[in-house]
């Protein structure tokens, strides 16, 4: 076991903890606001906050939502607008759900993840992100999925 | 307000509690026994279950996962097999994630989605299911997601 883990690494086997799985819905821009009043009629959803995009925020009339946290059923569901723009910490890779992992050591967690198989896609960076602010990483997994691995989110209602 | 309620039709207009939010993720068949695995050794997650396949689980060596529930940071995130196999209660529409939400009165959710913008996909179908057993439906959004409407999930470790 000691040879073990000296082969893969202190990283790797550095034990992670992770506090949430957020599902983070990524719509075609500028349609996330929309989408939140969707989730709230069909659903129930609460809205807890939303962190809108720094530079659209002062250009435009509607500025794009980096992300919205919504209540529903006792868990955090994201609500983002999909956007290239390179103000965004991490860029969305276009619209679909995203899994956002959060965990105080996120450079264990994309080291662990990637040791088992998962690709990190460019890298660790700071910001009012697309997900819940603080530091975030974000792996694309040999299924297809894409996870941000972040700080956890008490760092959310600040950021706005 | 009394006037809203007629013209909505009281289905729609029924309050509905929903007990949970589970992402689904659905891989390419048969893969997804390997990618639990992979869940398991990338981000700690623990195997709580597992429904195979029913009809496969008697033919094959290898049966398709209908359902694996995954404990993950306090969440419940389930793999399963995408399968376009009638004997599935409700089809997989392909590889892809998939937001499963929980409530005992099924059909008001569906109905109250529908109300709000969405577009049910298939019938009600009971049986033990993609998602937890009990009772499905299933709606895509107006933004292009998959939610799977459900009977809570207590249905799941009698399923198997």
């Amino acid at each position: 076991m000691a040879q073990q883990e000296v082969l893969n690494g202190g990283a790797a086997e550095k034990a992670v903890v992770f506090t949430a799985v957020k599902p983070q819905l990524v719509v075609e821009a500028p349609k996330a606001g929309d989408a939140i009043e969707f989730y709230k009629s069909a659903f129930g959803a609460e809205e807890l906050g939303r962190t809108l995009h720094p530079k659209r925020k002062a250009d435009q009339e509607l500025p794009l939502v980096l992300s919205a946290q919504l209540a529903l059923a006792g868990t955090t569901v994201l609500v983002s607008d999909c956007t290239d723009d390179s103000a965004a910490p991490v860029k969305t890779a276009g619209t679909g759900c995203v899994l956002c992992l959060e965990t105080e050591d996120v450079e264990a967690a994309v080291a662990k993840a990637v040791a088992a198989g998962a690709v990190a896609e460019g890298e660790l960076a700071e910001g009012d992100g697309a997900c819940c602010g603080g530091r975030v990483g974000k792996v694309k997994d040999p299924y297809g999925f894409t996870w941000l691995i972040c700080s956890p989110a008490k760092k959310c209602a600040e950021a706005e």
